[in-house]
């Protein structure tokens, strides 16, 4: 069985900053040899993350809102189109055996509470969240990092735990 | 068409004042004649609402994570089980016209997030989130609230302008 | 807890025979004091048995594929849109305490898969299937009935078995 | 993007025959270069399938029931967990471009039905249906076949339009 990383973020209004973030995650996810799975869609960290990692000569999986396999990413390889809109949110999580965010809006944080509220482990990427989500830092369950290298570093540490 | 507002909330840890709130808040909710829908279980906020509900002389709709019609609480006059876990999330969003969010963990979290995610408004009674909400502050689509009255009356502002 | 009875069946392109037979059996559900559940949309077998269900002074659940309220028919009192497309055609056998079909497309096939997947009975008003669903008749999951009447009398038992 | 082929089939019951079909047709899929797309969980048709596909060299990505990936044949590369339980069957068939059916109970008719209720084409290898499937086999939506490489002839040829 692969390991399947998942990389979460913003769509549409994500910084060139971020984008750089996502690329560089989703590269370095792929030189170790993890599946990268991402919503899928061609905007955004989504976008960046998925040609990151193939770039870095990985496999990309994309868990899609609608229907039809070419709303995909250029750089998905495997679509999964589920026609449920944001309940594929749900399954992004449950797919991904650690969930790597970085900044986003709604969608993101639906994703973020999702992985928490199924056990899941989050590495927030630059991605400080407020005070109601203070009980998941003080579990261990979030866990901020300041760059790629650093996200990668915790992933790999969490996989050797299992 | 009945009118349909969502009550979200904590679960087993939700403390005596939120559950008081949450009954509260079904209660009137019950006297405008609206249905309430929630996520069903008989427990914190979802029970507690439910009861308020009833005892309003209202109508409660439940969407159980579940298979079994018989996890929801006794306060749910029409269970919807949906065997999906927390996919049903997304349904308690889409479901309600307008959703009332009160303290709650990664659940709640979701639900408030999805729920911004498809474009509803969400009244947060009691319940101030970080500034990665602030987008949603500013647009309009989170309102804070201190009181069930005030939470419903905000509602029902929002329904007379649809 | 009420008593909640799905009704599935054709959509656009169903025969008046067959929407007169969904709208007597949606009156009969509604005289019986139970809830009827179905797929919600304005057309053929559910727009039919909602109807019925109303005239015969019931109420009335329509758990919609898409994500607006207004595409529920008239005769919905609860719309539930759950933006899912397909997928909702579980919930709406997971939902419903014993699901009676009439005849319908791949729409209506899927939900009586569906309900005998999930171990639950199907009363097969006026639908015969093939081979490919002997075993489901032979272990009393499906029951073919003639008319409304039959269909409502069969799940009156098998409610007072539970 | 690569070529993602759904097979479908039955679970525990599956006879040795239609596990030695499924196997066969697994491996001719890996052949052709193409994904292999199924339930994921590790008995009858699905294991067969994802075992041939593996010896014949190829990926395959199994769409869980379940929340956990070690449910997952071993012969999955990709586990993608939905916790949605029958609601993935929806998935099984939107995310795969053709589906092959082998012999099965309810749960493979739910995915043939929601298949052609998606608007897909359905390979039926020995797999024939009643009366009720009868206007998707005049439409062409059904297209009955007697041997795995019958099927796959069938899926390049349908590929070979798009």
């Amino acid at each position: 069985m692969m390991r399947v990383i998942g990389v979460m973020g913003g769509g549409e209004r994500s910084t060139p900053e971020v984008c750089r973030l996502a690329y560089r995650t989703g590269y370095l996810i792929a030189r170790e040899g993890w599946v990268l799975l991402n919503g899928g869609r061609p905007v955004g960290v989504m976008e960046a993350a998925a040609r990151g990692a193939k770039e870095g000569g990985g496999l990309t999986v994309g868990i899609l809102p609608g229907r039809n396999p070419e709303e995909a990413s250029a750089y998905i390889d495997i679509p999964i189109p589920t026609g449920m809109g944001d309940a594929r949110n749900c399954i992004n999580v449950l797919a991904s055996q650690v969930v790597i965010a970085l900044p986003g809006g709604a969608g993101t944080l639906s994703e973020i509470a999702l992985a928490l509220k199924s056990g899941k482990k989050v590495v927030l990427l630059n991605f400080p969240l407020g005070d109601e989500f203070k009980p998941y830092y003080e579990n261990g369950q979030l866990i901020p990092v300041k760059t790629p290298e650093e996200a990668v570093a915790v992933v790999r540490s969490l996989l050797r735990k299992r």
